[in-house]
Parts: C-alpha cells; sequence; structure tokens
C-alpha cells in the first residue's frame, strides 16, 4: 500500500479471459466528477452496476472544485428566453480550442471531423443529462445567470452569460459546490443500488479476444479481485496530473502539478495503449496557477488559484517588474508563466511573485479558490512571505527562491529586484489612480473583474480589481507558477464515450468519460463549467451506448 | 498506392506468427539516416540484414538535410587536444533540454534517470560508431572545427566548438551533405550485402506470445509479404511531421508541418501501441522557420529556413512591428510563431513577414538552407512578393495574408500595418547604421553570424547581420511560420535501442532508432548536428543489443 493509501501500480498488461470474482453488467473506473454520473446513469438504465475508486474516498478532483458546470441551452436560459443556438456554440467552441486553424466559412469551422462531433455531443447532451440528475435528486442545481463565459466579448460568443450551474446548496460564493455534487451523487448511487467499492486499483482489463470483459483490481492490502463486465468497463478514472514523467512527456508546458485529487496518476494512459487506443490532446491542461512551494512538496489539499484577490496587489518577476495581467482567468495567466526566452535558454516567468498590502490582506482575505492572502481565515499561511518594509519583503523572497532553486532550473531573484520592484509599484499604483492598467489591462472584462474576490468598497471607483500600494509595510508575498486542474489528454472515443483503435473502430466493451480520455477543446477553456458540463453529457452518452452493448457472461471462480 | 508512392495505412495490430515469406535476422524499418547506419552496424557484425523502405527511394529526411553530426569527444577534437569530459557534456545537455529543473548540484543534474542514461549513450558511442562508418568508407567525415554549439556562450558549455563533423566530400558550404551521405552510406549497404527493398510499407509487426519475430509490409502495388526477423525489428521510421492529427495531439505547437520526409507519418505511433510500447517526448520537435504557403501545399521539396539570409532585412508581424531576432538558431526562432496571446485569444505571431530590399536580393540570394531570398538562383520564387514602394509591397502582403486565412485563424494585416512598417524600418536602420540592436541582440552571438549567409561586404563593419534597408524600392516579402525538421517523441527506449513496456522491460526482438522514438533531448536543439550524431550513437548500440539477440525461427510460406 502506498503512502496516499493504495496499491502499487503493476504491470498494465491485459489479463486473459476465464474465471472471474465476481460479475457485474457495468463497471465504471473512478469515483469523482466523471465515474458518479456514469454509475447513475447506467444505474437507472436498469444495469447493475459496480464502481471501483483507487482512492479510500470518493469524489476525486471534483471534491475539490466549485463544482461549476457549463451545459448549453440549458433549461433556465430556455425559460428565460435566452438562446443559444447549436451552430453559435460550436462556433465559439472551435474559434477557442484551435485558433490557429479556425474557419468560420468551413462546414467544421477549422475543427476536425472528431472535434466537431465530440462538442455537438455537448451540445446534445449535456442539459438531458443535467435534467436527469436533477430530477433524480441525484444532483439538483441553481442557475448562475450572471456568470460570463471567459471569453464574453469575442463577436463568436452569442450566449455570452447563462450557461453556468451549480450544486444548489451550494453556498453564495459557490466554492463548496464540489463538496456538495459528489454528497448527493454518492447518496443517489448508495441509495439506487450502485455496488461502491472503494480501494479498488484498476491496474489492467480483462479481455476476450478484441473484447474487454472486465478488470482487474488490486485493493490496498495487496488481494487481486477479478472483476467481469457483462457488458461494458467504463473508465472515469482522472488525468495524469500526478505522474511527473507523463507530465513532462507529453504536456506543452513543464508544469510542477496541480490541484487534481493525487490520486490522477495517468492510469488509464498505460491501461490502454496495450489495447490498441488512439491517445488524442495529450498536450493540453486545464490550467490554472498554483503556489509553487505547495506543488513541490505533493500537498494533496493544493488548491488551483482560481481568482487571484487584492486589489492592491501586483505580480511581479524575478527582475521585480510587472509583466501581466494579474486578473486574467486561470487558464490564460497560467500560460504566462512557461512563455520561453530564446536568448537566456530559460522560461524567464517560471516563479512569479504576487505581492500585496496590508490593505488587501485585511480585505481580501480567503480560505476560498486556492487565493494567497489567507490572512486569519485559518487556511495555512506557510507559502506567505511578510516584510514590514519593501527591503524586508525582498530579503525574504530571496530567500525563498533559493529554498526552491534546486527544483526552479536555479531561478534567483536579481540584484536589481528592489529597485525594479518600487518602480513597478510606483507605475502600478500610477495607473490604479486612474483606475485604467495602460500596460495589461487588468480589469477591462466581465470576467476579471467576477474573479476579483473581495476587496474594500471605494465609493465611485470604476475598476475594482486595483487600488494603489501602500507607502507603508507590512507588505507580503507568495511565489506563483502555472499547474494544472488536470490534464486533458488520453484515448480518444467515440461520441458516446467508446474508445477506438487505430483506424477508429470502437474497441468492444471499453468506454472512457472525463479527464481520462480526449477532451476536444484541445488549448482552451471555454467558460466556467467546461469541464464538469461536458463530462456530465459524455457520461450520459456512454451509459446510453454501454446499456446496448452484447451481454458476455464469463464463470465465477469456483462455480 | 497513394499519390506519394506507397501502399495506404491499414491496421497497426500485431499479426500472429506462423509461416513467412522470407526470412532475415534482423528487419531495419527505414532506409534514411537512422535506418541506414542502422543496417550497416548490423551487417557488419555478421548479420543478415533487409531493409525495408516505405518510399520509392532511400535518403528520408536526411537526404534533404546538410547532415551536420555532433559527436562528442571525436578523434578530430582528440588530435586537436579539445577536451570533451563527460561531466560537462551532460551538463549541458541537461541545462538545454529541462532548463525548469536543471540542478548542478543534483547527481541527475535534475534529469530523469531514463533521460540521463540516453544521453550517456550519445557520448559513450558517436565517436566509435562515426570512427567505424568512416574506416569502411560509409560515410567518411570531415571536421567543422570552427562551427560554435547554438548555446556556446553557456557556462556549462566546455567545448563549445569542435563537435560538428561533415560528409567529407559535401560542396564548401555543406548544404548538400545528405545527399553525400546518402550515397555513400547506400553504396556501402549495397557492397556490404543489405537486403534494400524499397516501397515497403510496414504495416505491423508479427508476434510470437511477447517477442517481435517480423513484419507484414504492403508493396506499392498492395501486395502483403511477411518478413520474418530471427533477431530483431529495428524501427528507424521517422517522426509524425506529416500526420496532421498527431502534430495537432501531440505538439506543444500548433505546427502546419515541416521539411521531414513526406514519408514520416507516425506509423511506428500506431504499430508500438499495441504492444504496449511507453511514448515519450511526445511534446517536442525539432524546429525551423518555414515558408507557410510550401507547408500548407504539402510540397515535398519544402526546406526548413536554417539560414535568415540578409543584413538589409527583418521579420515583422502582421501590425507590421519588429518582434524578434532574425538570427536566432533555427529552433529558438521557430517558437517566436507560438507565443500566445491570452487577451486576444491567438496566436499572434503565427505568421510573420520576412521584408528585404534590391541589396539583400542581389548579395544574399541563395537556393541553400530554405532561405527565402533566392534571386536568380534557380529556386522556386511563388512564394516572394515584390512592390516597387513598401505601398505596393504592403497590398502584395495583405493579399498573401489573405490568400491563406482559411488556414491561419483568419491572420490579416491590420490597417496600420504600413505606418508601423515604416517605423519599424527606421527603428532598424538606426541600430542598423551603429552595428548594434538593442532591440533585439541581433548578430551579438557566433552562431548568429555564422547562419548569415552571404552579405554584401562593407569594409570595417563589426556586425555583418545588420545593414540599413534601402530608403527606395524595389522592395521584397514572404510570409514565414514555424515547423519542424521532423518530430522526437515516440516509444521510450533503453539506451540500447529496446522498446520498453510500461513497466520499463524491454519487448522482446523490438528495437528503435532516430525520430521515430523519444529522445531524451527535450525541447532543446543543443547543437548543430544534435540529430544526427545521436542517431549514428543509437544506431550502433542497437546494432549489438540486436545481434545478441536469441535466434527465433518461423516457417517459410509453403516449406
Amino acid at each position: 500500500m502506498s503512502s496516499e493509501g493504495w496499491a502499487p501500480r503493476e504491470s498494465a498488461r491485459p489479463a486473459a479471459a476465464g474465471p472471474v470474482d465476481v460479475q457485474t453488467d457495468i463497471v465504471v473506473v473512478g469515483g469523482g466528477g466523471a465515474g458518479l454520473p456514469t454509475a447513475l446513469f447506467a444505474r437507472w438504465l436498469g444495469d447493475e452496476v459496480m464502481l471501483l475508486e483507487k482512492a479510500q474516498q470518493l469524489g476525486g478532483t471534483a471534491r475539490k472544485a466549485a463544482f461549476w458546470y457549463g451545459v448549453p441551452r440549458n433549461e433556465p436560459m430556455k425559460a428565460r428566453g435566452i438562446e443559444d443556438p447549436e451552430e453559435d456554440f460550436l462556433r465559439y467552441c472551435a474559434r477557442l480550442s484551435h485558433p490557429e486553424s479556425y474557419d468560420p466559412d468551413s462546414p467544421t469551422f477549422g475543427l476536425g471531423e472528431w472535434e466537431l462531433a465530440q462538442i455537438r455531443a455537448i451540445y446534445e447532451s449535456a442539459s438531458p443529462a443535467t435534467e436527469l440528475l436533477a430530477e433524480r435528486d441525484a444532483l439538483p442545481y441553481r442557475h448562475c445567470e450572471a456568470v460570463p463565459d471567459y471569453w464574453a466579448e469575442l463577436p463568436e460568443d452569442k450566449a455570452p452569460t447563462g450557461r453556468v450551474l451549480v450544486p444548489r446548496d451550494a453556498r453564495e460564493s459557490m466554492s463548496d459546490g464540489g463538496l456538495n455534487a459528489i454528497r448527493t451523487m454518492s447518496a443517489a448511487a448508495e441509495r439506487d443500488g450502485v455496488d461502491i467499492r472503494t480501494g479498488h486499483r484498476v491496474q489492467r482489463v480483462i479481455t476476450d479476444g478484441d473484447a474487454v470483459v472486465g478488470v482487474e483490481a488490486t485493493t490496498a492490502d495487496g488481494k487481486t479481485v477479478r472483476v467481469g463486465a457483462r457488458k461494458a468497463v467504463i473508465f472515469a478514472s482522472g488525468g495524469f496530473t500526478h505522474d511527473p514523467e507523463l507530465r513532462r512527456n507529453f504536456l506543452a508546458a513543464p508544469v510542477y502539478g496541480g490541484c487534481a485529487a493525487v490520486s490522477n496518476e495517468g492510469d488509464l494512459v498505460r491501461i490502454a495503449g496495450p489495447l490498441g487506443a488512439q491517445l488524442r490532446n495529450m498536450n493540453h491542461a486545464w490550467m490554472c496557477p498554483i503556489p509553487i512551494e505547495k506543488a513541490l512538496a505533493g500537498d494533496p489539499e493544493l488548491s488551483g488559484m482560481f481568482s487571484v484577490a487584492g486589489d492592491s496587489m501586483i505580480f511581479v518577476d524575478k527582475t521585480g517588474r510587472r509583466v501581466v495581467n494579474e486578473k486574467l482567468p486561470y487558464n490564460e495567466l497560467a500560460q504566462t508563466f512557461f512563455r520561453w526566452d530564446p536568448v537566456a535558454g530559460e522560461y524567464p516567468y517560471l516563479v512569479l511573485v504576487q505581492i500585496w498590502d496590508e490593505r488587501s490582506q485585511r480585505h481580501s482575505a480567503s480560505d476560498e479558490y486556492g487565493r494567497l492572502i489567507v490572512g486569519d481565515t485559518g487556511a495555512s499561511d506557510a507559502h506567505v512571505i511578510r516584510g514590514e518594509t519593501l527591503e524586508e519583503l525582498t530579503e525574504g523572497i530571496r530567500e525563498r527562491f533559493e529554498r526552491v532553486a534546486h527544483a526552479t532550473g536555479g531561478a534567483r531573484i536579481s540584484d536589481d529586484f528592489l529597485t525594479n520592484l518600487q518602480a513597478s509599484i510606483a507605475r502600478f499604483n500610477e495607473l490604479a489612480a486612474r483606475g485604467v492598467d495602460e500596460d495589461f489591462g487588468r480589469g477591462e472584462r466581465a470576467v476579471q473583474q467576477l474573479f476579483n474576490g473581495d476587496v474594500k468598497e471605494e465609493p465611485g471607483r470604476t475598476n475594482p480589481t486595483m487600488w494603489p500600494i501602500a507607502g507603508e509595510g507590512p507588505y507580503y508575498a507568495a511565489l506563483v507558477t502555472g499547474g494544472t486542474l488536470d490534464t486533458k489528454g488520453g484515448p480518444k472515443t467515440t461520441p458516446d464515450g467508446q474508445m477506438v483503435d487505430d483506424l477508429d473502430r470502437p474497441i468492444p466493451g471499453l468506454y472512457g468519460v472525463g479527464n481520462c480520455v480526449a477532451s476536444p477543446s484541445a488549448r482552451a477553456y471555454w467558460a466556467g463549467g467546461a469541464t464538469l458540463g461536458p463530462i456530465i453529457a459524455y457520461a450520459y452518452r456512454a451509459a446510453h451506448a454501454a446499456h446496448a452493448e452484447p451481454v458476455r457472461t464469463a464463470s465465477l471462480v469456483g462455480a
């Protein structure tokens, strides 16, 4: 048993058919935001369902999430008369997923046929799936009518608000949506007879000829269980955020980790390979800034920074210069860290420093959304550097860079850091006083204000994302890098979740849903809930397709 | 038969053991810069060798290359007393391949164990392999004593010149090195009894239990040939530059293609998957600028732009602004095109415009190294836009952007392009007059001068990479984007070229060499010849390991 509480990884080579220890219609691998709805949809179609979860508890990454879910043409939109036509939805997604080949005049909008079909499936099924989960009391929701898409200003976005839902009983800030969703979906799964087994790590599938007919799992205490699946095995086991070798060899950016559940170690990449599955979208991830020290420590409670709080706050690079709009949506902000300098031969922004003053410390502290200004909220502040003066703060920052230099390619602050920092603050203060960020456009878009968090109110201010940083200490700082919520590559599936071989033929009995399989979103984060909305749609479709699979029955051991 | 002259792709699922049509000791798949030396080394060890090449001619990508090969501690270096200690070589490679985790104090320098072992293998074997090829008259060479590494100024580079060799009979500019190398290696292979079969596309391997015991190939006229391999199958089939779907789903940058042989379609990615091979370094490629129109047309003669010629020449973006040091080494220059703008949601530099005047047209024209200033050299100038004035040139550029807009996400020049271009030229001219590029550092490093190409001589000039652009026309322009020489991801191998499964166990009888397997170089282009030097080392090692494999004999069809 590993320190995380599950069995170590064994060979992923498929096991041969033969007697099994236990049998069910559909095996779902993983009990998070993809596995739970998949199991529910399958169960509601009348199938026997067994859900195997590697960790000792259900919830996966979704447990830590706000669990926004983006659902095109959802019922509350319809009720309010908000239109969300399919063609415009496809256009918006195409524009963002592949801006380099977006073509408004092409029938596929410049997408590949596969990507187009996958996005269509979201449009078609996210809403009926959502309604069914709500009807059965597995995931009651409320509508976040005012939340804008992350690219709401694009001309392609014909429904800039209205697609986002959140679990009904989430608090007003919505940050505990995931806990709520996992609680209600788990309860429904128990209630409706899903056979849930935690502490079961699926090591490989069982094959009979070309067909997948079950899995072999090992329990935390090392016992192997052969589970027969009469109809299908549906993987919902998450991405590879916590496998450093997969990250390094597939992702476009050299990230240090992320806020996915620590059980997301890319198991399916290894299991699906020998089955001849094609891997797709392996280069991309759902991205967000993360505190580098927690990532290096492998902290399972690490949260991505979905909202960079504070108005009297800036990010500077290791030379003390401001280099980015700090209020960009998290997926875009995270790209900044990986800008390559072709002359120095390094990633100059790999580690940036968030700096704030006592005003933001007092008024913008929070234990939500991974914010680094934690104040007296009870959240750990081990990442916070404090200095009575900018000189003292700089010394603290210097030391903290030094402490992690072994893992950052030796990133250290420059000798003129303090001088540049002072100039950066002076410039920012000048811009903040006018409320217009001429340098980086901070606060210009709706989504940037949405993620501003709490700030001290200032009557008459037009841009609440900015306020001059105080001339006197204390000052605070923290080191930030880019990370993942989770990765978004894996086996290519049909729009019904069937994994396909090198000639796009479905592999009989083998399905996948969620971050463990390839997303058609490519590099884009279309909007809040662009992770979980599509996942719910695919869960619904995979359950239906698996339900229609021919029944294959194995004998039981000893039977 | 495809338009390119080879059979279409079929299922890559392994075929079962059984009678074969023909049998040999070692099958080498691919007859380019990796396959030819592999076949030679194997043959010289006494093995029967059959080389199967998909195309109708040998040479692959190497045929189009200058065929520099970088060989650490090579014999000419030793003869000249140039030291090249192993530890420093490893350190230099580590610093560049993984700058984000480089750690001079770590025993692996921040590399993974696998990467370290792979780089050590280059250090150990590149020189003996090179000497053997020369001794047997398969690849006689000459020493390029003065060629600097691409990062010669890094403190980690203890041998900044001396590692580069080139085929002996290449012309002085070395641009025809590949033709020479393919000619001499092919002749040696014929002479020494390698059984060479062109027009044979390997579709899949033949397996016997876990072991690979042969391949199935289809000829251009559709006949399937089963070839038994008593000892091993060694893939040397190139990367996936010409498979748009693999590029899009694996590479870190959205490239439009590259100058690899058009037969490099990622065949091994599909063939090795079902064998349980791990894929590694799939995100990276050997990169270079390319003329976007030739890439979109799929021109098989496309060359990467390894040398951006001209002194009175600049690159500007679609707004007319100069954005990069035009003389950066090609791999680094190519990254520029893929800088992401998180506010606009696009790659603003996806297409840049090279602009030059009559001086560069007259004095820097060339048909070598993919240069876009071709003048009267006989090379195609379909990519060249000409204008008597900057106004006319701008109109030509506008029209040319429009012509490819369907494939570039609608990139078009801005309304103020001409105004900005005029300002960019004025600024460049001011810097050129002083010979100091304060904006981008053009010409500051040795390698930038190395790739300057011919320019009109100007007595007393210190920076030959810059000269003011004329105040009068005619002017010339061409559209450029980033592309690949070839990709550098594929199955992970041992330092002896054995592909490994998910637990790092060698797959019996299955080997790989060259751009079809994973390179330990990650994102780096260490120096000139960083492609072919390591390939020759790995070819040598794979041949030795394959020679030692146990003999597995199949029956012949009809026998």
